[in-house]
């Protein structure tokens, strides 16, 4: 199959709302934070060289290198995601008719398992980045994209939130408890800092935005 | 310029990041509204024929052709937000060296900023529901795609106050005060559902997703 990147915003509409599990939340997680990271670039790109910001500028073309690289990973999250998913599918799909072969098939879903949380792990992570970058930026971009930064932390939020989800759907499967307790706590942690950050980015650029 | 939805995500996220305004916040609301009802449809559509959900198939069938509908228009909406943008620069950008250019091209821009609120605030209106739809089947849905379900709606909220942020900026520029106190009333009306909500159907879905 194509890169789930590569298709159209239509096509990957369409191929989401098909009857097949995958993609799935997981990908929309992905693509949602990789919105989210192109609006901090493009706020940052709309303020560095404006009249009135020249003391951010060093600070803000850093955060837009830093915006940048957690876009391109985002975006490749998109289908490693999808492709995490699937060899769950195929784990489930591997023979069973010998003691040995279920022993062998048990292993592969614990693995799979794993893997299709480690995935939506790193995007959330990598949108709680997007949710510090915002908070950096956002008393010192231009005012005239405020809109475009509360937008950027609200889908990087959305997107930190949905990877959490998909990580926890995948626990009750894992019989690893020292793992799942790791990951429970590090998935409530992050949430709750992204919640704070996106708090803080929307009552700063509020004043901007003619409301609230 | 071709259609924004006929872009790459990938082509679209370059785009997106890029030092231009357009396509913004407004176009990414619009995406991740459309994104939500297709995770919406991805879910009905898991739960259509499925073995203990029959006595909700019509329900979930009806659902599933409003989600679609909701899910063309958002798509359709990428491209709008962005072209109501454009009537905004084009405005300014009109002659203003007589006295009736000046009024013509006030006139103008009053017009383009009323555009410019009427595109996300139907886009609003279409990501409540979104989440109306989520709301009503939460309880009715294949519980293996009950994370999916989850980020349709987070997506959906999120898309909603993105929008809402749309609606807002442009507000102090439009001198008509009746038209700006309904609109502010209304976003916040919408906002509050929104988030009455999502909550509900994240509470509806967290005895499915392991955590929380």
């Amino acid at each position: 199959m194509a890169l789930l990147r590569d298709m159209t915003l239509g096509g990957f509409s369409d191929e989401l709302a098909a009857d097949s599990a995958a993609p799935g939340g997981g990908s929309v997680a992905a693509l949602s934070g990789a919105l989210g990271a192109a609006l901090v670039s493009m706020v940052c790109r709309l303020t560095i060289g404006k009249k009135g910001y020249e003391e951010y500028e060093h600070e803000v073309k850093e955060v837009l290198a830093e915006s940048e690289i957690l876009r391109k990973r985002l975006l490749e999250a998109i289908d490693i995601d999808a492709k995490a998913f699937e060899k769950v599918m195929d784990a489930f799909a591997a023979p069973k008719s010998t003691d040995e072969e279920k022993s062998v098939r048990r292993e592969m879903i614990q693995t799979a398992f794993k893997g299709a949380c480690e995935s939506p792990r790193r995007t959330a992570a990598d949108c709680l980045e997007v949710l510090r970058l915002c908070a950096r930026v956002a008393d010192k971009t231009n005012t005239n994209a405020a809109s475009d930064l509360g937008v950027g932390a609200s889908n990087a939020l959305a997107a930190l939130e949905s990877a959490a989800m998909n990580v926890l759907i995948n626990l009750p499967s894992i019989k690893d408890d020292e793992y799942v307790d790791e990951l429970r706590d590090e998935m409530e942690a992050i949430q709750e800092e992204g919640g704070i950050l996106r708090t803080g980015v929307l009552r700063e650029i509020s004043v901007h935005i003619g409301g609230n």
